[in-house]
């Protein structure tokens, strides 16, 4: 079960050593301009975001292979498709049999009874953002009015997360980060009460990135330690213009329109240098595991532009929605 | 758009004012038993989570208006209904033209467009956290091997939560509070890879409660300042036993065999007694609202067992899911 | 599993001899008129197909309990309520023992293993043909523009099906029938390529009613044995008008203008007074049963308004589909 | 909206004259034996069944480009992609322009505002059925009880179909069929009552086959022409077993064991060499269209085997979603 969106369905697949990966969308309406050029913005933040450390080179071009007909989309599945190169599965052989600490190594032999591909992690590599990227950029073309702002605000606890990246990779460790989503110019009206709300919905996209471990909306976390006079955004203007934004655009799962503000934190890496203690998966006999190899330092830096295409495929699904249920009466 | 789950489907219906409210769970396997006094120890709680201030008096019977067949559960949709009594609705009106600051009263207005029932609130009222209560109760008869473990963990950031809350309630104020939930006994392999995290299952469930800010897995917030040689649960033993449980008990969106362990953040309730600035929804002109009336001080306090009730219906969903995929070759 | 429709969704719920029977209905736009009189001409329509034999009496009085406020709906989920009132259950007891030919009493004692209501078929029943025919009122006010036809154009293989119908009656006996629905204002567009073909949607939702045993668009089963040159509807105008409407309104999937026009084969009731073979399920041993009671003669008699709610059922969601996709480009 | 299934979910996607086309299989348990070879024997059945005339020539070989891994299903998501080599667009760019008489063009235009793909009737093509029969092979890899025996019992009202197909090509026109279904082995219990039965799931998959006019269960159309006492299937045996199979193994929307038996009615090819009037989408000037070029006779010859997969697909989410109800109290 690898889709996401009523409307606006997105559906992620592939191995990170397989012969391809790609993301196909349902339900995006035809006539959006989109080219492979598109993508090119979105996938270069991702690219960059493996700074933290030497990653495995990869070409990331992506084949426009369906739903798409001289430049525009055509309403018909859109299949974006990326080839993997030759990839060196040795390192991860290893992994198949010896579950790294913190990874889903272990949880996927589990649960697939060992079926599963271990080949560079298989299909739970954090090279599966490189489609969810692309639905992003899919997503964002139907939302054109709107304005995301992504920045990863902090690493390790600390503001200056570059440094506190580098320190973690020149220790052979890893280090999580604090990822923050701005997104200007919703609307007032996007959600539904209850389940589908607004902040349910985005979370549920969200959680779709690896290595994420919570998530807030405006205040989030302090609000649980505010009083409500302190929390509550007083209305300054008619039609509900607020000074303030503690509640992060949002009020009863729909959409206030004041911006957007949400915030996810991503874990360190958990391939890391250092050895750790973990189990053979056949015999069963305990045993010490070092991954010296060429892992990124802090995944919420490559994990940020992945964040705001989930985000982004949550809205462009709420906005289709939306649209399905106004002019009636 | 009020529903939730691939398999264990749940839907929310009602008003706080209207005739009735209640919740349609399909997909419920049958033969479990299921008596209406089952459902009185949780509904109890929720009552008893009232206590931050005098609530609406409720009688809370539900009526097993469908699925269930001489004590258990017959495999058909089962319908859960809860009667409103008389309510007195004039202390409502006046949110329908002027919206409380921070409640769903401005963003159900403009996204219904004038057509919702404002009447306490509508659909949007806490209310409805009634039948979500009940989808739990039938959610956890069919996870008996489960053990859920729920407490306010903090309110107003204090652990004293009852004192905290009662000086909340005597300044005529309200306060947000913290729940944690651990669920012991769900074995590694629950959950799906990328959209179907069991993290994003239950985020999204988690967020149809009312006033839910955040939500945090094992060490959440705080894993966004570590390094991956202190967040990474080392194996103790074969077969995926660790000493800790700093992911919580997911790895790669799938459960590892430890504990579930999330928090969630709830913000204070929005409507208070202090004079808050807003506007006239008809006119646009601008005025003050206070609404001294019978509010709960902490919605956190009833929002624990909603909480729980959400939690367990996405792990009842998970589990009828990793049912349908064992046993193929 | 009881629910269609992705965005406007209804789900069906109760047993024929429970407290109470119903639809929720999710998705409906907010705004439309809908009072219980509403209901009251197909309701009849359903009651007068009745007129086979003498029916259990319904007194069918609908409750709006939730989704509509002043007299339209708010846009929150939409419950239709029927309570049951004091049935004789004994009649069908015996049926939960021993299982009629031809009737889901057997396959749902297989399917339930025996935890299934039997009490006058249960969930099963005919009766809950009640809240579907509730639901196509709702879908058909959100049609305005289209015009339904309907009618049983053969009982029994006749078209005087009245006299069919008499005579299968008098006999003891029943008879199955062939209702016509045709479905004018349609606009072009409507349906999607494959899965979500208008054909495939309306006949998912026409299986619902009980007793459908097929279902044929346009010259249906007659087209497998025309050519190409007669079949094919000629363009006699431009954008889309045709002289003949050998397609009954739907090409590769979609609507193309022309009036909607499908055949729908119901078989004979199945409970009969005749005397039929069949066993004891508890003991296994072969009997006789006849069933003397009251029963319609055609089940296609009430069923023709059902199938027409199934359709609007159908076209109500391909409508709110079809309307999120526009406007993009 | 082009997937089906609950569990089971299968996407198709791609254009006939684009670069690629496939499926994609969710929800797919792991452990299944499956290779490139398995496809072979299908994949020829749809082959041959172009022999109504020379079809345009395919190399149809599958690439499973993800979910498989050393022969086995991985349990992640099951991408069959195939490649489409160089066609002839310009035959086809005429259609685009002028729509064929009974074809998608018109609706195509219209629903997509002409930014659909024309180039071989796009993603409208009978070559989408190459990857719907791809997911029929891992269908059926997934019920390996199931034998399933599809035929064509005519063309063009004739048990001769050959002859008649080849009378229609001879006269440049083409000719419908009627394909007939029967799957031995499945037991009972399997489908839903109301929406998701097994006709219902069934009927919907299988009007995804581009060309289906029809479809009936069992007695199907006749059944509105019987009486009861004809119809009923007398139990001849203990636990459901009978002498005939009226039913076609089907009774309130669930399996009782005995044969699935259906047929469908596929209209004749729209695409003919016999002039047809038409008109020009641009300047809505009338004209004629004659499409002498290479297309099937009869598209039922091919259609019968993707009609076997859309069979499968039904019942290999029916059966998933069985298998999760299964041992709970």
């Amino acid at each position: 079960m690898n889709s996401f969106g009523r409307l606006f369905r997105v559906e992620l697949f592939g191995e990170s050593h397989g012969p391809a990966l790609g993301c196909l969308v349902d339900g995006c309406p035809c006539g959006l301009p989109l080219a492979a050029e598109d993508f090119e913005a979105d996938l270069a933040r991702r690219r960059a975001g493996a700074s933290g450390t030497t990653p495995r080179r990869e070409a990331d071009l992506p084949e426009l292979a369906s739903g798409v007909y001289e430049g525009r989309t055509s309403g018909a599945p859109l299949c974006v498709l990326f080839r993997n190169g030759d990839a060196r599965s040795g390192d991860y052989e290893l992994f198949a049999r010896v579950p790294r600490p913190g990874h889903a190594d272990f949880t996927a032999s589990a649960k697939y009874r060992g079926f599963n591909d271990p080949r560079g992690s298989g299909h739970f590599s954090g090279r599966l953002t490189l489609p969810l990227v692309a639905a992003g950029v899919v997503a964002k073309k139907l939302l054109p009015a709107l304005r995301f702002e992504t920045r990863l605000v902090e690493a390790g606890g600390r503001e200056d997360a570059a440094a506190a990246i580098a320190e973690a990779a020149a220790a052979g460790d890893s280090v999580g980060g604090l990822v923050e989503i701005r997104v200007e110019g919703l609307g007032a009206g996007l959600g539904e009460p209850f389940f589908d709300s607004l902040e349910g919905l985005v979370a549920h996209a969200a959680f779709a990135v690896p290595g994420v471990r919570g998530i807030e909306f405006g205040d989030g976390f302090r609000a649980a330690a505010m009083r409500g006079s302190e929390h509550n955004d007083r209305f300054v203007g008619a039609y509900g213009l607020t000074a303030t934004n503690h509640a992060g655009g949002v009020n009863g799962g729909i959409s206030n329109g004041s911006p957007l503000v949400l915030r996810v934190a991503m874990k360190p890496t958990s391939t890391i240098a250092a050895s750790q203690a973990t189990f053979d998966l056949a015999s069963g006999a305990m045993t010490e595991l070092s991954a010296p190899g060429r892992h990124d330092a802090c995944i919420a830096l490559r994990g940020a532009v992945a964040l705001e295409a989930a985000v982004a495929v949550a809205l462009a699904d709420l906005s289709l929605i939306a649209r399905s249920q106004e002019g009636s009466a």
